[in-house]
């Protein structure tokens, strides 16, 4: 029998998508659920929502409470947190590499590392040095990968994978879904997984 | 030695506040913790963040998503749920209503009342039928309470109230205070009580 799938639907400026990214492995684990990792942009997403800025910035008292609110969530969680000193930073490269990554099965590991970097060291993602360096701690081919990263096909899988993540619905980021459910933010990882094991015996 | 003490700021239109009205009381009692309700207007808030409307209508894909996350939550929650013809409802004169009851003490089963009326029953909360209908239900004295609220000094009341929230930085509902600490929405409210039942082991 199958395990039940969960997609997951992150971005690597999403402050919130830090909390999902560090947490989501050992939770689907104990539930028993196999994740589909989904990088997307959110920026085309926002846009078309007529936001060419993080909402967290347009709206100042959301970003206000945003900070706190994260600070509070790291602090249960045992996370380390750092407000970055840019922010959003551009995602576009850590995505383009973890794309790879899905296919290549080292998607968790490099997307923990990439979110630590942003959000406890406070490292600029979008620089392709700090990339490299993250492969290169995991043991990755930095060259091989980047290329490919970069490469044509790549580069339109992510912009696909962008599109239909806005054809879904998505809104935000961490988003989940299972089967045509929708399940929106870090607060609901647990009631996605808990959807998909139910779907699973119900079927 | 006096209980902690969570501070409720809801709105009568509000989606999310319908769950956290319905289910405080209990989840306070057994926290050990007093609520301080705080009715206000979300209108003039979401003004001043540029909405005009429910940010759930300006925003499709977020309303379309909220409504069935609400049908899950009451679901779960064993709510009764039936999606308001319109939406949001103005909540102005139940709110007036509201901080008469804070004042006299039966503000949450008359704050219940109406969220039921207003998301499980359809009824129009701006009418003063249903609010009285309400009171009548409850016991209360309809048309002197009704003189109350809408007298000149509990309008003002009211108007402060939503002032107040503004400046407290709060930009949605529900939002609960802890001292300083703000927390926002249905999903934070055992944060809330945690956060105020551990204030007091400190102090």
């Amino acid at each position: 029998m199958s395990r039940p799938v969960v997609e997951f639907w992150f971005e690597f400026a999403s402050t919130y998508s830090y909390l999902a990214v560090m947490r989501i492995e050992k939770a689907a684990e104990a539930a028993g659920v196999d994740i589909a990792w989904k990088p997307f942009l959110l920026g085309p997403v926002f846009l078309a929502l007529g936001w060419n800025d993080s909402p967290f910035n347009i709206y100042p008292p959301k970003g206000r409470y945003m900070w706190r609110d994260l600070e509070r969530l790291c602090a249960r969680e045992g996370l380390p947190f750092h407000r970055p000193s840019r922010f959003p930073r551009n995602g576009l490269l850590a995505a383009r590499v973890a794309l790879v990554g899905v296919d290549e099965g080292w998607v968790a590991p490099f997307a923990r590392a990439v979110m630590t970097a942003n959000f406890a060291e406070d490292r600029e993602i979008a620089e392709p040095a700090v990339i490299e360096d993250v492969l290169a701690t995991l043991g990755l081919p930095v060259a091989e990968t980047m290329a490919r990263a970069q490469a044509e096909p790549n580069k339109l899988a992510l912009r696909c994978q962008t599109e239909r993540a806005a054809e879904l619905g998505l809104f935000g980021a961490p988003s989940f879904r299972v089967g045509e459910e929708l399940f929106w933010g870090n607060d609901r990882l647990e009631d996605a997984l808990d959807w998909a094991r139910q779907a699973r015996v119900g079927a």
